[in-house]
This record gives structure tokens, sequence and C-alpha cells, in this order.
């Protein structure tokens, strides 16, 4: 089966959790917004956007034979038993879901604090209130979530080498990405609950080691993390 | 299956879509955190959040045997097809989720209009922010998002009876509770945006008007509507 990615050329944001899987499974796709070759490119994303029978409300969204699959959650639930990356068992694939949703909101909290406002506004147009945001992102909502799954992790029955069971799902590669980019966009912030969540901190840095993550993270494909993205690195938002 | 629905007792929330769903397939459940029966209300919820083998972020979750199912958009995904609210096809069960993952977006953006800054403050600390969230709210994100769901319901090949297929589903129940929600916490907006998605406003209708749901409705099951729930009227944060 061949791929069709639908994201945004040049950020990481959203897609990149489904990128990763792709990219970790070694699975066959076209990154079709970067791709130059005829019929593909921003131009083709969008008229998808406009014209598809099931039209997605946003990016990115996913091309599988003749299923289009938006919503980065829904595209991994579909993805994941297809590229070896989900649980066999039903009741498992609904609780790795279910973590893979909770990592969405945090990744949404995350960019609010930036865009508290409206997203339609320059960041420069809200610093105020992302001052204010970033203040309580900061002290309450992130050590929450993470202090959440470090919990996760820690009552793995097969132990806390994955989130999930006893094999690495796309839900452990998305915890990987979520940490890199907090960590981009917070540093000092996630210095303290990286030591504080020592667990979860060594589950990303084997994910990030499996051979073809490490390749693909090392190659031009890893777009750099940037300030049109969903982490952004503004240090007056990080904690003091 | 005798199912239990834990949520917070004094709103709607997001439990109220789970609630709205087995109401009107006329499921058998418990409302614990609501319930004065011995070992249930909210001590039992907390202790759940706490020590579940499988811990929730937040409510609502619920309980089907010794599964914890929690995540708004989950619960619906597991839920529907057992209590005969979800399509029978793989891939539009699918697409019923990624509705239903759109509805949710839609509702964090309505909440966070009237607590743009942090959830953790008063609505009083943070109304000047909530002002200018407000004015983006009603004029640009809540007519892009209903006029996609609009399109969506124009383009079921089934007609625009049902958003999926040719039959009820979940997402047409959600449906209903998010216009319900709009209209409460934006009337004026919503006037001209209903007068505007005469199907849409049609939909939710036709689902109020589904005997089990209408009963429900006029219950005093049906918490109303108040200014500690997610869906909030302050008239000033509505259009002009």
């Amino acid at each position: 089966m061949k791929y069709e990615l639908y994201y945004w050329p040049m950020i990481q944001g959203r897609g990149e959790f489904v990128r990763l899987a792709l990219e970790d499974a070694g699975a066959d796709y076209i990154d079709v917004a970067r791709s130059r070759r005829k019929g593909m490119g921003m131009a083709a994303m969008l008229r998808l956007m406009e014209d598809a029978a099931r039209p997605p409300f946003a990016p990115p969204f996913l091309k599988a034979a003749d299923q289009l699959i938006a919503q980065t959650a829904n595209i991994l639930l579909f993805l994941g038993p297809r590229i070896g990356l989900a649980p066999t068992d039903e009741a498992d694939r609904l609780w790795a879901h279910q973590l893979q949703l909770t990592i969405a909101d945090l990744v949404t909290e995350a960019h609010d604090v930036h865009h508290p406002v409206s997203s339609a506004l320059y960041f420069e147009d809200q610093k105020p209130e992302a001052l204010k945001a970033a203040r309580h992102f900061t002290s309450e909502r992130l050590p929450k979530f993470l202090a959440y799954f470090d919990t996760v992790l820690g009552r793995n029955p097969h132990g806390a080498d994955f989130l999930v069971g006893s094999q690495a799902t796309y839900v452990d590669v998305s915890m990987f990405q979520l940490l890199a980019g907090l960590r981009y966009a917070f540093p000092r912030t996630m210095k303290t609950l990286d030591r504080k969540h020592r667990r979860l901190a060594a589950l990303a840095e084997r994910v990030a080691s499996r051979p073809r993550l490490a390749a693909y993270l090392s190659s031009p494909r890893r777009l750099p993390f940037n300030e049109q993205d969903v982490f952004r690195h503004y240090p007056e938002l990080d904690a003091r």
C-alpha cells in the first residue's frame, strides 16, 4: 500500500506525528505537499480539501487507496495496525488511542500558549496574554500532563519499556515527538520535568535510537523546529 | 451490558455527548458521580481516576465490564456499535469518528473563548482576553466550523437527513448537543448562522424529537446549561 500524506510543507506540526510513524515503520508514502512531482504540491492538497467527498476540516490527512482520513489520532488509529505499530488486542487499541488523544490535547494546549487569543493573530499581537498563559501552562498544566504519562508508563504491567503492552506502538513514537517539541519550546521547564520523569525521558531516547527513526531524524526530510510551528521557542514564555 | 458513566455531576460538559448517546439508545447505564447509591457518587469517580490500572486523564470515562475508556470521542467510538448508533462499515466508522473529533475541537475552542489564558483562573480574571478571543471565535472560527459541517451534510450521498450514511449515528446526536450549547452561549451569533445553515438546524431538530431523546431532554436528568459549564452565556462575548 502506497500512502499519501498531506500536510503543510514548512512545519513539523501535527503532521509529524503521522510522518514519524510512517518513517519508523518503513512504510511506502509520498509527502504530497512537499513533493515537486507533477500533480503534487500544495495545490494538490488544497484541491482535495475543497473537493473531497469526505473533506477534512484541516491537515494532516492521509490517502490510502480511495479512503481519505483526517484528524491526527484518527489517522494513527487507522494506520497503526497496518504498519505494525499498534497492539493487536481491541481493548489495547482503544487504550492506545485514548493516550494519543490525550497527547493531542497537550499539543493543543502547548500551541495555545503562544496563541491564547486567536490563531488568526500574530504572536506579537497577543504577547501579554501569552505571557500569562505560559505561566499557568509551565507551572500547572504541563507538569500535570507529564506526571500522568509517567504514571501510565509506570503502570504498564509489561514494564516501562513501552506505553502500551510489550512492543512499540505509534503512541511511543508520538511521545518522543511530544517531548522533543516541548523541549524545544520550553527548555528550562523541561529540564526540571525531564529530571522528574526519567522513565519518560528514557522512553523517548529509546524511540529516537530505533534505526529507521534515527535515519529519518538525521535526514533532510526532518524539518527543523521553527517559530511558525506548533511548538515555538519564545524564551519569555519558558519558566524562569 | 450495564454501563457506568463517570462525569462531573453539576454540568453537562463533555459527558453530555456520551449521556445523550446512551439515552437515545435506551442503554442501561448508571451516572455514577450523580448517584446517591452506596459506593457511588463523586468519591467513586475520584478513586477510579487515582487507582485505575489504565487511568483516565480527565472525565468523562466509561466503565464497561472490566474496560475503562476515556476521551469523549473514544468512548463514542467504543459505544456506538454496541448501542446501535454507529455505521456498520469500517471506513464509515472512521469517518464518523473523524467528525466527532472535529466536533470535539470546536467544543474546546468554544470553551477557550471564556478561558483563553487558563482554565485555572476565573472568567472574571481573564475577561479582557476573553473579549478579544470572542471576537475572533464568533466572526471566524465558529462560522468556519459550521460551514464545514453543513458541507459534510450536503455531501452525504444518502441525503442530508444524517451526517454519515442513511441512519442516525452518535455524530448526529452530538451535532444536536453542539448546536444546543452554541445557541445557549452565543444566541446572537447563532441566530445568523442557523439561518445560513438551515440543513444543520433541521438535523438538530430531528434529533431532538427522537422519542427517547425528547423524553430525556424534558426530564430532570438533563441538567440546565450554566456558567460553570463548557458552554457559557456571557452576553458580552456574543456578537453585537
